[in-house]
């Protein structure tokens, strides 16, 4: 079954490609004007190899600062590739030469993982099942050494992960989670909550690893300083369920900085199934991803 | 015994500060007109909060772009602190506030990681017994996660470690590493080698652990590039032995990129044997450390 509003038209054909980046220097995954975005740079880097504009879909629309190491994006590429003087013998796409290409011209914080023909009803941003991000803190004012400074924030208290493990587990499933999101209109904030754990890592940073259907803008963030509100003792764990409850932002809870966040990877299910899952996605969530 | 050249004068005191640093942006540790240097950092801190100009010693000059994770220096401090109205009462140095206020100063790719006063008679430069450096490859064209990126070099063809640490291993010793040093006037190139041995970590990238006494100009980026051309199948094992005995630099080796380096840790001998190294030192490199 071939879901027109899903598929490429006029014999255009989709890649999936698989991306990681280090958003420090972006203003996140979404083009704008003005500010240099992760999307903006794969989009001209397309563009110039397929010698016409090349859009992008995403599967998680990473904010300011945010990182991934296993984004997922799709793209439609013209049926054949435009006659180019420097390889006139070129009549098919030759996709590793084309990942190779990509990598040469972005910049060494966004890199090319995987780039191949999508499947069928393929869709990056409705067809994505799960989205999975990862959260790290070096709590305790420890010192983080240079090295390893561009995927953790820093916090001055002790954090205690067996109580951060309490707090987050009482949020797991489907939820109103207005409280924990940013404000847009026509969004809905009913998302469902499979994974919020704790653990320390062998450097000793406290990481969180969370999986939702898909997570609201700033949300991550926002779970994250509600965590550590519990972690370092200022409020017991029955303060997050009524926060959530609540389904209204508190103000004495924290949002945690865009650096400790990694979108680590995206789930789409078997290809048999792809078209039910946009199907579900698109009732579900409206207008918004 | 106190030998007055090693110790500060007119009762300035000697601190031992431990850094780690990003040399990502930095045109190496010495300092130098018109470009941004490491230690051009540090002494601008040290000297803002001493309030008066203080100047660094340190145990590994590393070259622009070079990164380091357990660096020594030595600053000698006055006496007392300057008057301050807003410390009025501070008559002593508070070398906690002191290292807080210096992690404050610097830029997040320095960061100071201890800072303490220093037994009698520490030299960071002529006092270290050993120097310790790691070099890190993605070999086989891999592709570098962003966030990993800032300590790996890559390399395109396979690279094998056995036949890497059979070439290293016929350098370990006392020789004249003329062959792999950039050459300096009035500098001594007799080393010992004491440790060069390659591994691979958990990410699959090949690692190199160095040690020698001291180390010359470029010699790591040298013995790093030698061995890979072994590691290759380009040359013999035995390639590397002629290279050493010829103590002159070849043209159909390789340096390799400073990015992959890392000083990772500065031996001193005990507490009580600091005089003795120094006069090892001083008499064994000349003007050159």
């Amino acid at each position: 079954m071939t879901i027109p509003a899903l598929n490429p038209e006029g014999g255009y054909r989709r890649l999936r490609i698989d991306i990681a980046y280090d958003g420090t220097r972006y203003a996140g995954w979404a083009i704008q004007p003005d500010f240099p975005t992760v999307q903006a740079e794969v989009e001209a880097a397309l563009s110039r190899i397929a010698r016409t504009h090349i859009g992008t879909v995403v599967a998680g629309r990473t904010d300011a600062g945010v990182h991934a190491s296993g984004q997922v994006i799709h793209a439609d590429i013209p049926p054949k590739p435009k006659f180019n003087r420097y390889h006139p013998l070129q009549r098919e796409w030759d996709l590793p030469n084309f990942h190779y290409r990509l990598n040469q011209i972005l910049p060494e914080d966004i890199r090319i993982l995987k780039l191949d023909f999508a499947p069928e009803n393929f869709h990056a941003r409705f067809g994505a099942s799960a989205r999975h991000y990862q959260y790290r803190i070096a709590d305790n004012n420890v010192i983080v050494p240079p090295l390893k400074r561009l995927n953790v924030a820093t916090w001055y208290r002790p954090l205690d992960p067996d109580l951060m493990n309490e707090a987050s587990a009482q949020l797991l499933g489907e939820h109103d989670f207005a409280a924990f999101c940013k404000f847009r209109r026509a969004a809905t904030t009913i998302r469902t909550l499979t994974q919020f754990e704790w653990s320390r890592d062998e450097d000793g940073y406290l990481i969180a690893d969370l999986a939702a259907d898909a997570f609201c803008y700033n949300m991550v963030r926002n779970l994250v300083g509600a965590a550590v509100c519990v972690g370092e003792s200022r409020f017991p764990v029955e303060w997050i369920v009524k926060v959530l409850a609540g389904k209204a932002r508190v103000s004495d809870s924290y949002v945690f900085p865009p650096r400790g966040l990694t979108l680590t990877r995206v789930d789409f299910p078997p290809t048999g199934q792809l078209a039910t899952q946009v199907v579900r996605a698109m009732a579900r969530r409206g207008e918004e991803g």
